[in-house]
């Protein structure tokens, strides 16, 4: 038996090519993946910006859903056929912040997909700790996307938000839309900046308030929308030197931010707004556990809107149109590369 | 009778000069002041950089304490004769920040000393509600630092910080020290970073671990004392871009970075450092009774070193000798104006 693989190969090319299956070592799994999204942490490897730490060629891909085929030695509470996906955190258990309860910020935290292989193969060997469960009855294409739902859980467990706070989203894709679908669950009004018209037009058919930052009135929107007061919290989703004081800018005395984009490059901050009004920023990574768990419920209670929120499945060999579609933010939300074995093309 | 009062007339100038004490209205009181402490606020007002605030000929001043003299209509639980210290804040408990329970941060916020008449003055008449009691066997002059220790008690406060952890202060100055004495008596581990020899001679002699960060080994240091963990949390109190990069270099996983000092302009941060360690800033203004209260308590307990933080007192007469002496930075701490009508030199 062989697999297909897709593995980032340097030099923004991707390369699909056929291996064997690694066998689980005692205390691994093998899972037959399903379904793998791709996130723009995925992009960012394709166009070599963390060629620093990604090691070619690495198979990449973490967004994932799929069965296990075969269990290791040791392995217990889980068998052949369970629907499963994985949260690809291993962290040492050893360092300051796994023996301060923070595994998902461990010092050498090894993130499938980025430090070791990842999903977007036919057959992917993890750890069985890193898995989670999924009911049966949950659609796997579904599945794929409970990582980036674990993301948004996390990003507003963050803020702590209380039922009817306001919270501001500032940046309207994937991530912020499951952020402003979270929020809004935990009770709270919520209004997404997005200058996109498409990104807007699918969060407007959710329900979703929405503003375009482009116009430049973005201060006095958020001024009459909280009646002077400034929102709870604001969502830092764009990436963006200008969505970065936009958030700072929204806020309410003892307003939190959470910062859940990445920003390479340090950012200019008016620390004396935080001083003024006792701000908050929260820095926010990854998920832990407990956010998983929440995202399947989610998507398992129908919370998620994921086929609205899935543009398009791509079969695995063509993994490179997958990332091109992304890549050109036309109208496209969230890409799924199909990694069954008889994986076909469905797009929508 | 006529008092004599300090005033900031613009242009870099102090006038000192003579008027009729303001009779108590209802809900008011006039106070003897006793001793005024000067603040890098009252520096910073002499040097013309708050002048679209403050509307010159201004009495400032507001780290005071002093002896109730006069009490107007209406006003209970309080007497002549009785020694009391002022927070400075009069909010006006209709604006969001006030009804959200945040009075502090009051979108119209009249601070006395910036805002209306301060306590540079022998005789100063403020409403009551702003009054806070002194126990009558606290020695004034101490009693004094009441305004600057409710403001390290605020930004340790806000830090939340507990028993056992590691607390890094950057910037040594009267604030510094006092957070660094209040989180030390909160159980934190505490190291100051601090430039000045004197400062750093200062607070070892008050027993608290030191380091110069002008060597550039600041991080090192930190990494070592705190076992490679990084710190839980950090005070920036030195206003300057260098202190808040070493503040945020300073913290583990989840640390929490308390914004003390004030920084006119917008600073470069590290958003991808927020987002590695899941770090925490939090702006931090002024403060509210509890803190007042917990500062009486301090200096009532002996716990805050009131002699070695007291450099010098100066009678009211000599103000402009006594904001020199600040600006001088020259082997000084706190200076103190003695705002007795009876007021006389005791530098020391």
């Amino acid at each position: 038996m062989t697999a297909r693989r897709v593995a980032y190969a340097g030099e923004r090319r991707l390369r699909i090519d056929t291996a064997e299956p690694t066998p689980p070592s005692p205390g691994e799994v093998r899972v037959d993946v399903a379904y793998t999204g791709i996130c723009g942490t995925d992009l960012h490897i394709l166009h070599g910006e963390m060629d620093s730490r990604v090691d070619p060629p690495c198979v990449i891909g973490h967004e994932m859903s799929g069965r296990i085929a075969q269990v290791g030695a040791g392995v217990r509470d889980w068998r052949p056929g369970d629907h499963v996906t994985v949260m690809p955190l291993v962290p040492c258990r050893a360092c300051p912040a796994c023996r301060a309860g923070h595994a998902h910020l461990c010092h050498r935290l090894v993130f499938l997909g980025i430090d070791a292989a990842g999903s977007l193969q036919n057959s992917w060997t993890v750890p069985a700790s890193a898995l989670v469960r999924l009911p049966a009855d949950l659609a796997l294409e579904h599945a794929a996307l409970v990582e980036p739902t674990a993301v948004a859980a996390h990003d507003v467990r963050r803020a702590e938000l209380r039922p009817g706070e306001q919270a501001v989203v500032v940046g309207g894709g994937p991530i912020g839309l499951l952020i402003a679908i979270v929020a809004r669950r935990s009770g709270a009004d919520v209004l997404l900046v997005e200058p996109d018209p498409y990104r807007r037009s699918v969060a407007e058919g959710l329900g979703l308030t929405c503003t375009d930052p482009g116009g430049g009135g973005l201060a006095e929107f958020v001024e009459r929308w909280t009646g002077g007061a400034g929102a709870a919290a604001a969502f830092e989703v764009s990436g963006t030197a200008a969505g970065v004081t936009a958030a700072v800018d929204a806020l309410a005395a003892r307003g939190r931010m959470v910062q859940v984009a990445i920003h390479p490059v340090a950012r200019e901050i008016s620390l004396h707004r935080f001083f003024w009004r006792e701000l908050t920023l929260l820095g926010a990574r990854l998920y832990d556990r407990a956010d998983f768990e929440t995202a399947v419920g989610l998507i398992a209670e129908g919370e998620i809107p994921a086929r609205t929120l899935i543009s398009r499945i791509e079969p695995l060999d063509r993994a490179a149109q997958a990332f091109a579609a992304l890549e050109s933010r036309a109208d496209v939300m969230k890409v799924l590369v199909d990694c069954r074995t008889n994986g076909k093309a469905d797009s929508r």
